[in-house]
């Protein structure tokens, strides 16, 4: 069984039959065919060139299927077999794969728990928010206060900035108590059942044992950057965690893999529920046709789309209309920016969302 | 204290001042300065720009100096913080950074282990050689034997292709025994140490199961893809296994970050004793000035630099002169295209590498 991967490469016509055929060998056996002498070898493992397709602009689409027996389980290998060494040659870009029934089962776990907390959340259609705590360097006690005054404006999600980890200024094992502390007492006030998603660091022992402290602390969410983390940790805290909601962070995403298939397919397809990506109109370079294919393909998966990266209240309409309603918008410095307002200019953010009537 | 990290950066000199300010604040604080109101966040967290030089052609480097203390003591959080947001940024490189004392005391281990091995091989000036076992796909006694055949030629090291994992048809925990028996085989006819490196994948739980097994069967080197397995993962497994060699594969380093940084400092600083790097002249593209940067980087830290990727013996004279003897040649397919002359061929490479008399 073989899984059809996409690659954009830059060629002339008259090479783009031997690159391609170049590909298919380095992303298999990663040796010259004339030294194999095991036939199964050639006809089973060998990267297969099926097709190969002229964009029009010095780059062709080069779809090679990929030998499924090499990807074995862990979503590790996955990367290394659909771009592993081929990373390293500026010419390419791994633009898509058809994942098969059969990847997806192997990878992918049994539910995803959105639909859930859209329910707790008493938001069955409209978008969903989000803010983020900012700037590290603060003390848990302030991180704390600023969670309760973000809640306070209603949010759905408050979740840990990237940045914070378990630095010497602010431990995970304190910060975390202090943050879900901040919105519970914002909850009793307003009754909206605002969660809290902190970001774990480290290697697998530490995520385990930062999840496990997320739990027993009442939360329900943890958010992850697979790319720093690693895919193989991933995948293994998402099968023991099953009962948590699962953010991906894209730090370190910037390879040479289009992002609607590695945020929009892979974090997804490793486990992720909500995935974070830098929208269009931020900080961030990303196309309106990038961000539009990787939201469809996070949906696809059940997962929903996050767009962020300096997303501001007054193109909270716009984003809406954009990306629909199975979204959560994040609006993290814009807020902020409200200062001893944050509580009210959250509560407009919420409400305008709620209110959206999609163009 | 703060560590000085140089990005390459496309603008327009006048968009420079603004854009080296965006980059100080993404992998730092992450919001607007104006909504932050703790000024020890703003003077010792928020990123410093320090320098801005104009590189000529269209592109500054920007010298901003990082907050120590935002990176806490894992290797992913310092990838997160040098790059983590920014990678996702098309105009940036991450150049290069200058690696204080503070920090590589964090993360290196105390010894690499390269001259024990160079001395157990009779190896104390010569350059070391090299090659893998491929394609994968073949059973594990078959690579055993391969193995064994590669041995016989008197090569110092014998690593798996980075495409062996754990897969359906090699098992690691046959592969590793078989290859473990073939080289000793060898070992016993030729005299020579040759080393056996079996490749590590997986998410931490797999990996140290597999160094024990590695180090169970009497090996002293094993194999991890830092940009796979995840730096957190890495720097736990090398503290854990301190007395193992450890190559670095890199595999999936296709970032925006300079290959003589990513591959010849951070990867010698979670602990590689040897970098593998594709060389100039393979078959993939980085430049003469790339590598010889990057054997140099690692060096400075008592790593062998390994070029590879696609190196053959008729060019084994003129990467040697490149790169000196301080270094191990790896030659792969095309000593396997030798087939049944596999031990001749191996033979007459590990002979040319200890007669090289260098230009």
């Amino acid at each position: 069984m073989r899984l059809p991967a996409t690659y954009h490469v830059r060629a002339t016509a008259s090479d783009i039959a031997a690159r391609a055929q170049g590909i298919a060998v380095e992303q298999s056996v990663e040796m010259p065919l004339d030294a194999i002498d095991e036939p199964r070898v050639l006809t089973e493992i060998v990267g297969a060139v099926e097709d190969i397709a002229d964009l029009g602009d010095g780059r062709f689409a080069v779809r090679i299927g990929l030998a499924l027996s090499t990807f074995g389980q862990d979503a590790g290998q996955l990367l290394n077999m659909l771009f592993g060494n081929t990373s390293l040659q500026e010419d390419v870009v791994l633009a898509d794969i058809d994942l098969t029934e059969a990847l997806i089962a192997l990878n992918v776990r049994p539910q995803h728990r959105i639909g859930e907390l859209r329910q707790r959340m008493a938001a069955r259609h409209r978008a969903l928010t989000a803010s983020a705590l900012k700037p590290q360097g603060l003390a848990p006690e302030r991180l704390g206060a600023l969670a309760e005054r973000l809640a306070l404006g209603g949010l759905d999600f408050i979740k840990d900035d990237h940045g914070l980890a378990d630095q010497d200024y602010s431990r995970f094992a304190d910060r975390i108590p202090q943050c879900a502390a901040g919105i519970a007492r914002a909850v009793r006030h307003t009754g909206h059942q605002t969660q809290y998603v902190p970001s774990l660091t480290g290697n697998l022992d530490h995520l385990r044992a930062q999840a496990a402290l997320a739990r027993d602390t009442g939360l329900n969410c943890i958010m992850v950057a697979p790319m720093i983390s690693g895919f193989p940790a991933v995948q293994a805290l998402v099968r023991e965690f099953h009962e948590m909601v699962v953010f991906a962070h894209p730090s370190m995403g910037g390879l040479r893999i289009a992002p609607d298939l590695l945020i929009g397919k892979l974090f997804p397809l490793i486990g992720a529920d909500a995935v974070i990506f830098p929208s269009y109109g931020g900080r961030f370079g990303y196309s309106q046709q990038t961000c539009r294919r990787l939201a469809e393909n996070a949906r696809g998966f059940g997962a929903l789309p996050v767009p962020a990266g300096g997303m501001t209240l007054a193109r909270a309409g716009e984003i809406l209309d954009f990306y629909g309603s199975d979204t959560m918008l994040l609006i993290g410095g814009n807020l902020l920016q409200a200062r001893e307002r944050i509580p009210e200019e959250a509560e407009i953010f919420t409400r305008a969302v709620a209110a959206h009537v999609y163009a």
